[in-house]
C-alpha cells in the first residue's frame, strides 16, 4: 500500500506533475518525519517543557564537571540531582557561578534564556517530618529550575491532621498536590480525599523495621481509596516535579 | 485565640454593631468551616468532578441494585465499576434505563443534569493487546462519565513499535495520554519519553509465568528512565481516568 | 502458697493422718501444676477470660458439629468461627438451639452460666466500607460471647475524613478501639493519632492490584508514626476481639 | 440544617434571648470544636497520657539538642529515642541535666511536673537473649518516663522454656506482657498461651540467614496460634511500651 | 542531512537522470525504510523466521477462530498456543484441516508453502518428569512449525543423573539444547556443566510447598554455576523454541 | 591409572590367568560402577530403603493406574502418594488388594518381600490441631510403609504447651522425632530444645492472613535458636519420613 | 522411676526418718524434675550431646571473654561461634590456651573431661568453590567439637560433577552427609539423589544478582526432587553440624 | 544388557579372538568413557570453547595471584572477573604481563596459543547509559578474550528510542545481540521486537526506590511480549558473553 503510494508519488514528479518541494513535502508527511526524528530530539528538552538533567548517581565527580561544562558552553541551563557531597565539592570548584543545594543533593546554573514562566497554576508540595526533607528539597529544586514556585506545607504530618486542614485554602485552590510520606505513607490519601486537583504521592524510604525501604508507604498509596491520586517511585521527587509541571503547562 | 475572636464576633453581633448574616458571613471563614465540612462533602462528587461511584466488587446484586436506586431517587448520576456478570443483571433488570458495557464490568445511569465538559484537553487512551481490554474499557467508559471523550489508541504495543509512532500526531497533541500495559510494561515509558504531556501508567495483571499478578509492569513504570510518568494500582483504569479528568481540568 | 499446701500435705503424712498413697495421689495434683498445669488447663476458659472456640476452617461440618454437642454436654459455653455455608447448616440442623451470623460466619450457644460482664471499660469497633463487614461482624460476634457490647462506627473512612470526627466524643470515651480497614489501611493510625485509648488495627485482605492479599494495610499500620498502636493477623477480627477484652479486663 | 441552627442561634443572641456566654457554650458543643482542636493538640502530650518524643535517627546532633533546649525552655519533660552515640555526646554536652542509656539509645530530662503514676497496673517486660537487649531497654526507659517501672524478665528464651515457667507468678498477675524476641520469634505466642492479660509482641532485627531483618519473627507473631497477642513493627519498643501504658491506663 | 540526499534524489527523478525504479529501490535503503517499516511488518513472521502466533491464554474461542480464519484465508499458515479444551474444540470445529496437541495446548495448520528448514543444526529438548510434559510439548510443536525436528529426551531428571550421562553423544552434538526443570531447576545447571552449545533453561510452575509458582528453578537456573546458559519465562515452552530456533537459524 | 589397571586386568584375562567371571567381578569395581551405574539404579529403591514412589500430583488416574500395575507385574511394592479422590477410585477399582487412606491421600500394596524392620530406632510423629491431619497422616503412611511403626502424638501444641511435656519420656526415649506444625510453626523449636535427638521440622500450609502459604512456619523453623532441627519443604509429610527412616537406619 | 524416687522420700518420711523440712527440701529439687526441669537444663550441655555454645554476633569482645572464663572456671569446654577478627583477638589475648579457626570464625579450649566419640559412624562434609569455605570451616571445627572428626571434599562442585563421583565410596560409605552449597544450590539435591543415607544441605549466602542472600540456593533445596534430604538455615554450618551429631549418636 | 555386552567381549579376549588393544578399544565406548570424563574435563575449557575463569569474588589478593600464576605456568591464558582495585593492584603486582581493565573489573593475559577465532558471527552490545558501564565493559572483555570483537553501541536507551533505530543496519546483520539495561529494563524488549536473531538480556542493578537491586529489569525482560529473547542473571555481563559466543560458534 504505501509502495503503491510511493511509486505514484514518484511518477508524478518523473512525469513533472509536482515539483520537487511538492514531492518534499509530501514525503515529510510519511513515515518519513521519522528522518526529523532524531532532529526532533535534539530539542527534545524544549518539546519536554525542563532541560537535559544530570543524574549524578553512578558517575563520577570529574564526568559530572565534564557534562555541566559542556552544557554552559552550549548556552544550556545545567541541573543535576543525586548528587554527593564530593560531586557538589567538584561542581563548585569546577563550573564558575554554579548554585548548590546540600540538602536537595542538588545543583544548578541558568543559561540567560532561562525564564520563569507564567504561572498558570500553582504546584503545592505538602510533607511530614524532617526526615523525609531531602526528597522534598528535590522536589522543589526541580519545580523551581523548570520555572514554577511551589508552596511548601512542611508539617503536616497525618499523626496531628488538624494542622493540615488549617492548610485548607491553600490545599483547595492549589493546581497540583505533590504529597511526600514515608513511615505508612497515608498522607496522599487523606489530601486526595479533601481535594478535586490532581495528586502526586511521593513515598520515601524512611522508615525502620518492616518499612521494607520505602515499599510500603508506596503500596500504601497505590491502594489508596481516594481518587485522583497518582504516584511515583519511592524518593522520586525529580520524578513528581517534572509531572506536576507537565500537568500545569497542559494547555486548556 | 480562635475563642477570643469568636467572644469578639459575638458581642459585636449582640451589640448589633453587625448584622446576623454579617456574623454568619464570618463564620463561615472560620474553622467553622469545619462545620460545612459535612455538608460541603455532601456536595463532594460536584467538588471532586465525578459522582459518587459504586465499586461492585464485594458486594451482592441486591446491595449494589439498593445502591443505584437510592441515587436514581436523589437525582444523581449512577457509576457502577467491577460489576460481575449477575450484578450486571440484576442492575438491568432492577434500574430502569440503565446502560452496561459487559467488557468494562460497568454500568451507569447520566442524571438529568448531566452534562458533557467544554473539552479543553483531550485524553489518549493507549493500550495493546486484546487481554487489557476490561482496564482499557474501564477507563474509556470512566472517562466519559466525567463528561470527556476519549481517543482510542487500541494496537500499539512495543513488539511493533513503528505502529505507536504513526500516531505520533495524536500523542503530540494530546493534553494527557493513559498508557495501560501487561506484560513487561514498556509502553509508558516509550510514550513517555516521546511526548511532553503527563503520562499516567496502569499495568495489568495480564501475563503468566513470573509476572506477579501486575507486579512486574507496575514496578517497570516505576522505574522508567522517562520523566513526566506517574503511575495507579494493577488494573486501575478508573483511578486513571479520574486522575486524568482531574489533570484537565486544572484551571490555566 | 502452693508451698504452704505442700507443707500441710507433709505435715499430715508426717503425723500418719494420711497414708503414703493418699500422699502420693494429692501430690500428683500439684507440682503438677506443671503436672496440674494440665488440669489447670481444664479450666483455661475460665481463667483466659473466654470459652474455648471453635476454628472451623479446614474441618468438616461434622467435625464441628460434634465438637459442638461434646461442649453443649458439658455445659460450656459453644461458639464457632470461619464457618461457611455448609457449616452454619449442618450446626443448624445438629444443634438444638444455636445462634448464627452468616456475615460473620459465627455461631453460639451461651451456656447457663454465661453471663455479661460489668462493663468496665466500652469497646468501639471502627470500620470504613461494605467490603469489610464480615471481619467487623467477627469481631463483634466475639466481643459479644466474651460478654461486652461494642460500639460499632460503620462509615468512617479515610476518604471522607469528617464523618469520623464527627464521633469525636464516642472516641475519646472509649476504653480501646478496634480500627478495621482495608486498602491503604490508614484508618487505624489517623484515630492513634488522635485518641489517647490503645487502638488494635485489623488489616483485612479487601483490594485489588498491589494489594497483596491484605499485607498493605498490615505494614501501613505497623509502620504508623502514630503510637498507642497494635496490630493483629490480616482479617482477624476474633483476635483482635480477644485482645479488646483482655485490655478492658485489667484490673485497674 | 447546621447552617439553620447557627442563623437561629445567632438571631436569638441578636434579639438578646440568649446572652454572649450561652451562645459561646452553645458553639463550643457545635462541630465548633474543630476549633479547639488546635489548641486540643497542643495539649496533647497531656491527653496522650506522654510527652513529645524527638525520635532521632535521621536527624543531625544539633537538630536533637536544638529541640531538646525548646522543651526544656517550655518547661516540658524531654525523650529522645533512636540516638546514636554522636547525638548522645551532643545532648550529654548541650542539655545540662539529661539522663542517658546508651544500650537503651535514649536520654531523657524530667520536667518539674513529671510524676510517677499511681501504678494501677504491672507492666511485664520478657525477652531472651543478649543480642534483643538494645530493644528491651528502649522498652523499659519509655515505660519509666512515663511514670511505670516495668517488671524485667531478661532470660527467659524458648529453647529452655523451663525458665519463663519458673516466673509464672510474676506472669500470671501482670496486667500487660511486653515479649520481645527475634530468630523464630516464638516467646510471645507461649506467654500468650499461658497467661489472661493481653500481650505485645515486638520482634527484633536480630538473627542472621533468612531471618528477614525481623521479617520471620514478626509473622510468626501474626500467625500465633493463641490469643489475647497484639503486635508492634520490628525493634520498636518504644511503641510497644506506649501501648503497655495506654493499656494499664484504662479507667475500669 | 537526510533531508539534503532526498533532495538530490528526488531532483535526478525529476531529472529524469535516475527511473523510478531507481528511486523506489534507493528510498527503500533511506530512512525510508522505516517507510517500509509498516509494510516489513506485515512481512515479519518472515522476517523473525517463524510465522506470526495466536497467544489464545485470555481470548474467547470466538476470537481465536476468527483471527485462525483469516490467517487461513491470507495463506499463512496459522499456529495457536495456550488454547484450553474450549478453544481447541472451537478451533477443530471451525478451522478445516487444523491439527490439535492437547497436552501441548496447540493447534496449527501449515500453509501451502511451508517447508521444512534444511536442518543446519540440531535441537535437543532434555526434560525430567511427567509433570512438565505440557511445557515439553510446546517447546516441541513450536520448534516444529518453525521447521525443525527437535530431539526429545524425556526421562533425564537429576535424582537419577546417569540417565542423563547415557545420552552423552547426543548430547555433545547437538547445536542447541533446551532444558526444562520443575522443583528444584538443577538440570539446565548440569547439562550447561557438561555440554559447550549453548542451553537454554526453561524453569515450570510444578511443584509444591515453597516452589512460588515455578520462582524457585527460575532463581535457581539464574544463579547457575555453569556458563553458556541463559534463561526464558516460568512454562514459556514457546519462547525458548523461538530463541533455539533463531540460535541455529545464525548464519555462520 | 585407571586405562593401566584394565590394561594389566585384560591382559590376564588374555593369559587366561584369571577366568571371564574374575574378570567380570574385577570390572564391577571399577568406574566401570558407572556402567553397573544404571543397574544399581534398578535397585535403587532397595539401596535408598524405600521403594520407588508415585508422585500422583499432575498425574492422571490413568497413569497412575497403569504405573502401579507396572510396579505389580514386577513384584514391587507400590506406594502413591498427593493422590486425590479421582485417583484413589481408579486405584481401588483398577489395582486388586490395593490399601488407600484418603486423609493422607496415599495407598499402597506391599509386595510379597516387604518386610518390617527390625525397629533399631523408634520415630515419633508430633503434630498439632486437626487441620494438619493429611500432612501427618502422610508422614505416618510413608514411615510404615518403610517398615516402622511411628508413635503418633497428635494433640501438643504449642498454646497448651504442658500436654507436650506430659509426653515427656517418648520425648526423651525417640529416635527422631517429626515435628508437624503450621500457623506460627513454633513446635519443633520448642521440641529441639528440649531433647538431644535429631529433629525434622515439617512446616504446613494450615494458616490464614498474612501466613503465606505456609512460609512463615517454614521461615520460623529454619530460624529456630534450638540446635538439632533441620527442615523440609511445606506440607512435605513423605520427605520429612524418608529422612527419618534414613536416620534410623543408619549403622552405628 | 521418678515415681519410685518419690515413694520412698514419701515412705521415709512416713517412717519419720526424715523431717518434714527435709522432704520439702527434697521436693524442691524434684517436681522439679519438672520442676526439677531447670536443673536437667543445668546438665543440658550433656544430655543435648554439645556443650553450651557462644554465639559471638552482637556480642561486644568483653562480654564474649567473661563468659568464656566464666566456662573454663567451672571445667567446662569452651565453644564460640560467628566471632569477628576483633572479639577472636580478645579471647587470644584474655583466655590462656584457646584454639582459633579465623576462617571458621571459631575458637575453643577443650576442658579436661572432653574426649573423642567412640567414631559409631562416619560425617562427610561435601562443598563446592573457595568461596563457602567459612561456613564449610564452621561445620567441621563444630562436628570436631563435638568429637566426631569429619571427612572432608572440598573440590565437587555441580560444574564439573564428576569430581564428585570420583568419591563414590566415601559417599556411599557415609553415615551422614552434609552438602554446603551457594549460587543455584544444586550439590545436596544431586548427593541424595545418589546415597542412601541422610543428606543435610546448607545453602550459603555467596552468590551475586538474584541470588536473595541465599535464599535461592535454600529455596532449591527445599524443592529437591530427591528425598532423604533436610535443610537447615543460609550459613548455619554449625547448625548442620549439630544435626548431623545428632544423627550419629542414634543409639540403633 | 550392557553386562551381556562385556561378558561377550570379555569371553572374546579370553578367547583370543580379539587383541587386548581391541577390548581396550572396545571399552573406551563403553560407559567406560566415563572414565575418561575426569580427562576430559582436564580439556574442559577448549571443549567449552574458553579458558578456565577466575571468578574473584570472595576470594583475597593472595589467592587470585597464585591462581593465575599457576595458570601462567601451565601455559593457559588467565583471565579474572569482579576483581576489585585491591585485587586488581596485587594481579599487576604479581603477574608479569597482564592486562587490565578497571571499569570492567577485569584482568586478563593470554597464552601464546591464544588465538582469535575467525568471526563467523558478529556479537552487537547494546547498552544504555553511563551506569551500566561496568556491566558492559565485563560483557566486551569477556568476548574479546573468547576470541571475537563485538561491536559495541552504548548510547541507545529507550528514552530517546530514534538513537537505536539509527543503528538499525547494524543491528538487522548482527549475529547476536547482547543487550544491557537497568531500570525498567525496556532496551531488550524492544530490540527483539525489531530483529530475527537472538537477543540476551542483561539486568544491571543500576537504579533506586523499587528498583530491587535489578529485580525490575530482569522480570521485565523474562516477561518481554516479544520472542527470541532469553536472559541471564543480573549484572551477569561475563554470562551473556559466553552465551554469545556460544551461540556464534554454533556449527551450521
Amino acid at each position: 500500500m504505501e509502495k503503491q503510494y510511493l511509486r505514484q508519488l514518484l511518477t508524478k514528479l518523473f512525469d513533472r506533475s509536482i515539483s520537487i518541494e511538492q514531492a518534499l513535502e509530501k514525503l515529510k508527511h510519511l513515515p518519513f518525519e521519522d528522518l526529523g526524528f532524531a532532529s526532533i530530539d535534539h530539542h527534545r528538552p524544549l518539546r519536554k517543557g525542563y532541560p537535559e538533567v544530570i543524574f549524578c548517581q553512578n558517575k563520577t565527580p570529574q564526568q559530572v564537571v565534564a557534562i555541566a561544562l559542556s552544557q554552559v558552553k552550549h548556552g544550556e541551563t545545567v541541573f543535576g540531582t543525586r548528587a554527593n557531597v564530593k560531586v557538589l565539592d567538584a561542581v563548585n570548584a569546577g563550573v564558575a557561578g554554579v548554585e548548590v543545594d546540600e540538602t536537595a543533593r542538588c545543583f544548578w546554573k541558568k543559561s540567560k534564556t532561562w525564564k520563569k514562566h507564567r504561572t498558570e497554576g500553582s504546584i503545592v508540595i505538602c510533607s511530614a517530618g524532617t526526615a523525609d526533607l531531602p526528597v522534598v528539597a528535590e522536589a522543589q529544586r526541580t519545580v523551581e529550575i523548570l520555572g514554577h514556585t511551589p508552596r511548601m506545607l512542611k508539617d503536616v504530618g497525618i499523626a496531628g491532621i488538624h494542622r493540615l486542614f488549617s492548610y485548607r485554602e491553600i490545599l483547595h485552590t492549589a493546581s497540583v498536590i505533590i504529597a511526600i510520606a514515608g513511615m505508612e505513607g497515608a498522607l496522599p490519601s487523606v489530601i486526595a480525599g479533601y481535594v478535586a486537583c490532581p495528586v502526586i504521592g511521593v513515598p520515601t524510604s524512611v522508615g525502620y523495621g518492616s518499612h521494607l525501604g520505602g515499599m510500603v508507604p508506596l503500596f500504601a498509596m497505590l491502594n489508596s481509596c481516594a481518587s485522583g491520586l497518582t504516584v511515583v517511585n519511592i524518593d522520586n521527587g525529580f520524578g513528581a516535579a517534572c509531572a506536576a509541571v507537565a500537568m500545569v503547562n497542559i494547555k486548556g
